[in-house]
């Protein structure tokens, strides 16, 4: 399965922080990668939250004394108010406007709104389409249901060879909408798919959670959060990852954590723009993982942050917002990161006294051209240098300008004639 | 009493670092405020120096062979070279000349000039005067004392909730100057006379020094030094702060002192230019405070620095050179710098394991304006997010570049929800 | 012997990692201060190295058909590749060509080349030259014996009143060059015998090495290596050093060592342009003397950068290259941070209550100009400021942008009053 098919096929669902539009998307996904579906019963206490019920809607609208169907739930579900409760009945205009949110600003746009802990009803409709409202009297119909039920999270698993962990979170909770959200499923599946893909060599373990944002990641968290603080050394949020902008990096809350020295490590050896931000309380699950109870060195790797492109939280965020070239350079650039996690661990120069002799040892080769000659034995002097206990690949890498997976081959080549021994990961 | 009155009132006494002219001082200021005067024997040693002779003058001018004043002390008190010994006797032209000090790039002021520890005589006059000097002899008369007597220090106090003291220095030993040095003992009796309205709401307690410059400060660190190490946390030399530049704050020795924090915490907040300079052994009383057996946490926010603009230590640095609006804005940023201190605590956050669920605890508001309401939900993540035990409510409130002060009535309600703890001072 | 005689009596040699060129050269240089001569067998492992048989050429050329020298040794020494094997034969255009190197951008530079440790022989010539080569056959001549017998180290000393040492290295291995190699011993040469007019004076023992590079400074650790790691405390490769070019100063791996901070204090006193590079492994001795093994203070201070200026390494880098006014301003240079690391200690002010009376001590002097007196107080007041154990005296001057150095009187005019002692040496 393509990217584009993927996205078309996802993009209709109608998600939420509970319901089947979250089982739906994760069986899809599955298609390309295992995920296991673990559900947590609804009205349970995690941490200071309650999982509220499940919701579920098959259809709504509103219709005017003609019958005309002026707002329809099959034709956009941002139409409806996340978690909105059923109703079905006459109302006066004056109280459908009550009900109604838009936004003046860009009246060709359905906002997109929830009120998942107060129960409510209401659309939300493009501003221009007020003027329609000239009856005095409107039939709203919800179909939805709130329920007992369950809360579902995706979560696949790749056993590396350490039990050491990255985590890689995005989440499963929006409905149609392509940047803020698809692009996070999509890259991390990609991402997941090609890590399976790689299984043997992978010093590391990967967690991957698909969650409903903020009570996914809080409920996750009231139940392995213990596990997740012992093995995971590194990590990202998922997110906004697919329109054409420049690569934006949050720091984890550490703000120097494995996580952080890897992504910026990989973004400035593109010398391309991009932009780092120190970490802050709002956001995505980072807020969570984050907390002070946890503080997990959990960063987000984006493009344009979530709430400062106008299209966010609207039916403007669509597939036209987002691009598979831009998608494809994400995962791309995760696996770059990741790759350089995998690489990154200190070694110990076992010849610390003056410099070994590289020619005697057939380490000077007859490569093609001056430039990768330089590039060559400049990666190995810097690794001769630095390996001395205190410096792990990402700080050699960085005298170069280099990501640390770019190490990967000399520092076989060292090993191999002796030169350099595995001392520990940092 | 108004910061014009006060000012109009104090400008014409003859200040030294002895004598009646501080003790008049310190009764107009206690006015506002109570000052205690402490009065310490000439002749003691303190440290490295010995009180020198108390100083009192009551008249001073030179004649011509017409009897008429050429230099009237009356009409302007830096006529006479500070501590000036008595004299009454006829000098010829040279040899009055050689007891002159004039300033021949600026001939409309007059220079201010002491000599508190080598005993002489001697005028200051406008250098353009000296074309008046045609005779060959002057009568010359001071009318002064130097006998043994007193150093007189000013001492206000206010008892806070704890032992924890902020130390305000400023100095009372300057003849008719302004800026150097009136608006000092003028700006930090208002603070004194504000902090004593508020005294039941304070955390630290407050003690306010008038002390002739040096040997002032030396004397009262010779008897209570031991005293301020112990309880001293923050303090500011209030010095220069009564004209219209922007404000220059200079740090303590320390470079990281909680005054320092303060200080700059509340002059970024206001987002208007302003300088900051490393501390440097020159200046006032932060001198001998920062001196390495003390190293207090005293830092200086000063609007022109001393010795930097063309009017210090002249006639020119006169009632005109300052203005009220400047010294009213002086004192309200000192105010704010107080009160930035007294909000500043380490907080824990009890529920560190993911966020609290705000709304529940009705900690959502329904605020007038969305500006408002971001700037309050703010607040209330970072305080959540950084009440860990190792940042402070300065280190909070950098990080939405406001003063610390702004934070504390969502301190309260966090308190009050009990979802924070006070942990300790820093 | 002045500058200009001493490099015009060098320049013609014959220099390699061994043989009688370097011997020749020390020999000379040992007339302006004593210079040992260390000989180490050949044959013998030193580290991860062998040291090579000792090369001595006396002569070659390239002779066409007619007998015409086209290629003369004797007209410059560059003409060969060091460590040529010996050869004596006729050699077809075809042969010969590929034991010819040129440098195809720069048709009059003969290039520099060497096959230490691979036996070759070859010639260097102009590109331009190759025009000439129209005949079939050629009559090659290299007079040259590999043989065993010795490297050679030359060592000089200067013992001061303490063990603590630094150490100056420069290499003596190049053949006619003048900016690499010769400004380098010459530099080291001068700032010797200097230092030996200085003997009594000096608190710091000095150890100057003139080493093959690479496998010399190998070699002198493998002996020595553990009693420099002891003694050293700070030392410079002196290198590059003869040209115009402002100063660059390549920083010990150890990055914030004395050497680094002395050398930076210098430089930036003088308010000229200068470039300061952090540690990089490749370039001359420091890449031995700071491998992790030793870890030595050892920086280097140049004016252009080795391999960063087209004459490197060619018979363009001839005495006109550098010159007589850049050298005497190095050896200055050089001077001016030794003299800082010899004036810096760490002083403690015996009177840290407050500041003491400096006029009842006589130490506010009666100095010319209003300039020199401010500057002279100023070192008096930092002095006496940050004399509190923590800081040196480098750390002191820094605050004024003056060299360590220029403390050297105040120092001690503050100690015969007792107002500082000595603490120790950082």
């Amino acid at each position: 399965m393509e990217i584009i098919q993927l996205l078309e096929k996802l993009f209709p669902i109608c998600r939420s922080i509970t319901g089947n539009g979250i089982r739906e998307t994760l069986n899809i996904l599955s298609e390309l990668a295992p995920i296991k579906q673990l559900e947590f019963p609804t009205g349970i206490q995690v941490f200071d939250w309650i999982i509220p019920k499940e919701w579920n809607i098959k259809d709504a609208y509103i219709k005017d004394k003609q019958g005309n169907k002026l707002v329809d739930f099959k034709e956009n579900n941002l139409h409806v108010l996340g978690y909105s409760v059923p109703i079905n009945k006459k109302v006066s205009k004056q109280e459908l406007l009550s009900h109604i949110i838009t936004l003046p600003d860009m009246p060709d746009a359905i906002p997109y709104a929830t009120s998942y802990y107060k129960e409510r009803w209401g659309f939300c409709i493009e501003h221009k389409k007020l003027e329609n409202f000239i009856d005095d009297e409107y039939e709203v119909c919800i179909d939805s249901k709130l329920e007992e039920g369950f809360l579902t999270i995706g979560e696949g698993y790749i056993q590396g060879k350490t039990e050491d962990e990255i985590l890689l979170s995005t989440y499963v909770c929006h409905p149609s909408m392509a940047n803020n959200e698809l692009s996070g499923p999509v890259v991390q599946t990609f991402l997941y798919k090609y890590l399976l893909s790689k299984k043997s060599d992978l010093n590391y373990s990967y967690r991957f959670l698909y969650v409903p944002e903020t009570i996914g990641s809080i409920t996750y968290l009231a139940h392995y959060g213990d596990v997740l603080k012992q093995k995971v050394k590194a990590g990202y949020v998922i997110t906004c990852i697919g329109n054409d902008a420049p690569f934006t990096y949050k720091k984890s809350k550490q703000g120097d954590s494995l996580s952080d020295r890897a992504a910026i490590n990989v973004l400035k050896s593109y010398n391309k723009e991009f932009n780092i931000l120190d970490w802050f309380p709002w956001g995505s699950d980072e807020r969570q993982y984050c907390s002070s109870g946890f503080n997990l060195p959990i960063g987000s790797l984006m493009r344009s942050l979530y709430g400062t492109y106008k299209e966010y939280h609207t039916s403007l965020d669509n597939l036209d917002f987002i691009s598979e070239q831009a998608i494809k350079n994400s995962i791309q650039t995760y696996i770059d990161i990741i790759e350089s996690i995998e690489t990154n661990e200190i070694y110990i120069n076992t010849n610390p006294h003056c410099e070994p002799q590289l020619g005697k040892r057939g380490l000077y080769p007859n490569l093609g051209s001056q430039k990768s000659y330089e590039s060559y034995i400049k990666k190995i002097q810097w690794l001769l240098a630095l390996s001395d206990g205190k410096h792990d690949v990402i700080d050699i890498a960085e005298k170069l300008n280099l990501p640390a997976k770019d190490f990967k081959d000399e520092i076989n080549k060292l090993i191999e004639a002796g030169l350099l021994e595995r001392y520990s990961r940092k």
